[in-house]
């Protein structure tokens, strides 16, 4: 069962990135929920490929067509599943890869798992753009969690390569991640010098034929304690398993996350207290809002590595597994240097989802 | 449906540490596993409390009674119970921690999951002492895997606090990987003096009231190619959905991890070749051994961060739920100063579960 | 998965006749539900073999023991194990049916699925012995439904053998499923003549060395309406797959059932009203109170059809699977002449079971 | 989630009867299965609307469009997903019915599951063209099943109203099936004089405004002893819970089913014997080839009862949700007055897809 997730609302991804369409059907909703087209589509932008350098080319137009379960505006609570249409393709680019196996990709591991049958036009399946249909979803569940329960999804770029950007501070948190999800939202970045750097080594490594990868740290603010479970329905356990089904992703740390393990209990324990309001707030937050797998009523915030982007210009060794041979092979189309911007919707949308789900029938039965 | 894990093989896990017994039910096993019993054993050992200066003081048996579905000493196919009694329960020491909660524990997020229902007593099912039945599961495994496929899952102690073991070099990786798990299974470490620095800091940590954290490596070499699907099932979701149900886990990375987000694509691309004996090879294991969540057949690697023991002697700020009011927290009882080295059989449990319920059936049907 | 319910609430069932126990674990109760002891104990008490001349003479004590999720007297939300332990084995008694395949047993088909390292003493997990643990779930259940949304699960003997009991009647309903779980718990029947046959009739079967089977019908009567869902979670697919998982299960009917399909449509179809006191009511309940897999607000009604028992005392011609040839078998032993009375609970437990998954977390989030 | 069946072949199923288009995703399909697509042409062509007195008079092309998980002829082993357009809307047909509730439909159930937000045009996801993914995927399962193992799922009319059709026997099975199938697939009944009569009574029903249901019986030979197992994932209960998602159905039974009821012990047991080539068979099926959920060998035979079609052009009493009062209403449009032989491939389906999932890896891993 590859491609669906399970859970109170079931998501069942299809397509391949040259066949006739990619898209998903989501099961479970509730009715009545009013679809924010707008918000959808602003979403769906900020994945697709622009005009920066940091951006392949390729036109992917991702218009998302509605089949079934929305009706006069609403969510019908039967299954919601939606179409985007593949128009830019050109399989010729990727007919010669046929034989020779992209380095980086799932084309070695596929031709395995698939016994050759896979379509291989383009990385087929495991193309990054099936990461738009998830998207989409993302983007009605960001929007109902900002509607119904205030609760706020937002991601950042924190590094490009190796250049971080200045740390979000939990006591300007709010203020910080608001300005950024206002003006900056295809580059997000808390130093503009560091933003103008990252921009820099990435124009520099398309020009040498290379690409970059980096990090993204995701916040979902005013979420209230008590979502979640312990074990194997943990937070993290599901924001994990989504996270790690986005290609190109290789770690993932909540809170202070790796930097933890260098840390004594007495500084990594977050210590709660009772404000002057009768809130209860805690002066850090390194365990990232989730202690036992659920909640804690602080932001829930965690970092997301991406390597880079393995459709490289440059020469690479590679092998030809029809012919059984060592071979050299130069990718040729269009292909984004650092992948990082545009896996910005992507990141937020698996936060989004695993929330939403845990809130989605809340105060409706 | 918090704790049960549900795949090819499902894994039901239940108890408290407070509580009669502790224990789980393991359906979907193939009939006709002969459980070898001195390796479960050995594992359940390893994540006992030791006499060594890193360890609780607790006295905790562990003795594991199988309840069904083993027959004439094999697997019978249908469901595996099996439980673990509490001997060493001390329900005393915990009593007056309801009005105390207890910094960096599930204490706080339970109390807003249960609504005050659930056993605080230890942690309860928070403790952990529920991954006991994860390593008795994960022991089954292992064996399996190693006897039937000749996978070797090995993890070793990669850092505590912050010093670095030196590295596993791909090169030499298996006659390491051997040594480590022979002769210092309680510890493994490749460089001795780091390990006398880690065992000293550990030492340093307990005396001082405090506790450190850690990161453990796991490998699984001999795993053939094919193994794992795109997305929502690929073997790295998996993978981070079940290490990310082990308490204290805070952060986990594949290969390269968080330092592939600073290399270029050409230098984080793993390029396959074929060797002189027609047999297929890369130089890099960057990938960690997974592209587009299938197995390449180069080692499995991964990383994971454990934060330190939350469970300190020293004095500490937190609230009292009940009455509302701010107060403070000394731990006493016998907690362990550094919780990384039990934590080695539990994060290899992971491991072997999720390559078991790739494999149990396999040639089966 | 064979034994496990993936719902909103799971259970997993474990367990062999002549093991150390049988038991299950619930995962995904709800917080704060305080089991009615001695509610458990009478539907316990139902399934458990008596005196009666239509019962088996083994003792079996089915004593439940909590290991766990329950705490101070109340569910703790977290997972819910419990034992009951075999008291009264006689593995002997079952030793020489290893070579004669009982017939109408799952010996036959069980030995292919398991390639023979299955329990085979006294059929192990498929003993009916494994109908106690969801019994116990059931009585939990039935409880629940009836203290906190007046759901009354009630079932009754609808004919045995050729016997027929006379129809409830939807005018008086209430009034006589009261009166039947009132006064005749272990044999309830409308008509006392028509039960004095029943018992005559079993109690000849018994002299014959054979046995009968029967019929159960099932209300649960002031459901509300809106639960359930088309298709794949409609609740007659529901119903159905939990009351096929009963051994000796052959049928099952809603409402009017097979009778439906000589109907016209016009004589089927149940017409809604308003009554005086605007409350919508119909006066037939052809579709047994489910329409498009969804409550319609009427009483939930379905019949269920045993084969008699397969253990006769009577000599059969059936096969020594290991010698490859064709023998003769006399079951000795202890066994029901009609298992009928005995699975009145069980039948409750399934229609207790798939409500209470609907409506355990109402209200509650 | 309502419409999404999660087995080792999963399958979400999509669509409202007026909407842009049905449709469905099969998750988990092995890769290199060739798609016989006459076959499923055939199949489609059964349940589709045709110009025989028992059928409507609607225009449905139901063309199946593939969009993913097919690639040269094969599948891919990625999800397959399928649409299929819907033509022949009608919609104003349906409009007055919003405010008044059709009896025998999910109308009224769908009102309280939905809160009004449901597609109610023509019955929206809860109409009977939801069938036709289904029957695509059953075709794809049949397909299969045939040709990797032999194995032939043939479904017959037993019964129209009152009118049965002679018993097939088991000594005459496979030829009489093979007959049955060849002959007169879309009304496949032994007794000729029979369905001269039953067409003749869905003509007078037709004449008469009116309805008739039935009963199908459905056959799978040469299914090998060993598929299924006990409990909750037993062959009956999972085929009961795809047969219960059929709209229309409201009785299942395996084998002799409701008749068992009425055996002694020593009649409806199943004996088996080796015959003189030592193949293992039993002259009586009444279990319908399965004991303890597991498959026997024998050929697996269950009868599935259909309602009459709700939808009569006869006035009816119903009541508007809306004003809140009771109303009357005549059903315009063209219904079928029998919807049992467009149900066959249905029921074929469902049976097909059971097993297909039990076997579509045999062998391949």
């Amino acid at each position: 069962m590859s491609s669906s997730w399970n859970s109170s609302v079931s998501f069942s991804l299809f397509g391949e990135s040259h066949g006739a369409a990619i898209g998903g059907v989501i099961d479970g909703l509730p009715p009545g929920i009013a679809i924010d087209m707008e918000a959808v589509r602003r979403q769906m932008e900020r994945r697709k490929p622009g005009k920066e350098a940091f951006s392949t080319k390729r036109q992917e137009e991702d218009e998302v067509e509605i089949i079934s379960g929305y009706f006069n505006g609403f969510t019908t609570g039967t299954p919601l599943a939606f179409l985007i249409k593949n128009k830019d393709q050109k399989s010729k680019d990727y007919e010669s890869i046929k034989e020779r196996i992209r380095p980086g990709h799932a084309d070695f591991s596929a031709a395995f798992r698939y016994k050759g049958f896979q379509d291989y036009r383009g990385g087929g399946h495991f193309s990054g753009r099936l990461t738009a249909p998830l998207v989409f979803y993302g983007a009605i569940a960001k929007s109902f969690l900002k509607e119904r329960f205030g609760i706020e999804v937002i991601a950042k770029i924190e590094g490009i390569a190796a250049i971080e950007d200045d740390s979000v501070r939990l006591e300007d948190m709010e203020e910080t991640l608001a300005q950024l999800s206002k003006e900056s939202s295809r580059f997000p970045v808390v130093n503009e010098n560091k933003k103008a750097k990252m921009i820099q080594a990435i124009e520099e490594a398309a020009k040498s034929k290379d690409s970059l990868g980096g990090v993204i740290r995701c916040f979902a603010t005013k979420v209230m304690p008590g979502l979640g479970d312990p074990f194997f329905d943990s937070l993290e356990s599901k924001l994990a398993h989504m996270i790690f089904s986005v290609p190109a992703v290789k770690g993932l740390s909540f809170g202070k996350g790796f930097d933890l393990s260098n840390m004594k209990g007495s500084e990594a324990n977050d210590s709660y207290y009772y404000d002057e309001n009768q809130k209860i707030l805690s002066q850090t937050n390194n365990n990232g809002g989730i202690l036992g797998g659920i909640s804690t009523g602080m932001p829930i915030d965690f970092k997301v590595a991406f390597k880079p982007t393995p459709s490289i210009a440059k020469k690479q060794k590679t092998l030809n597994l029809q012919k059984k041979e060592n071979t050299e092979l130069e990718i040729t189309g269009r292909h984004d240097p650092c992948i990082v911007p545009r896996a910005l919707p992507v990141v937020e949308s698996c936060m989004a989802i695993v929330l939403f789900e845990q809130l989605a029938w809340k105060g409706m039965e």
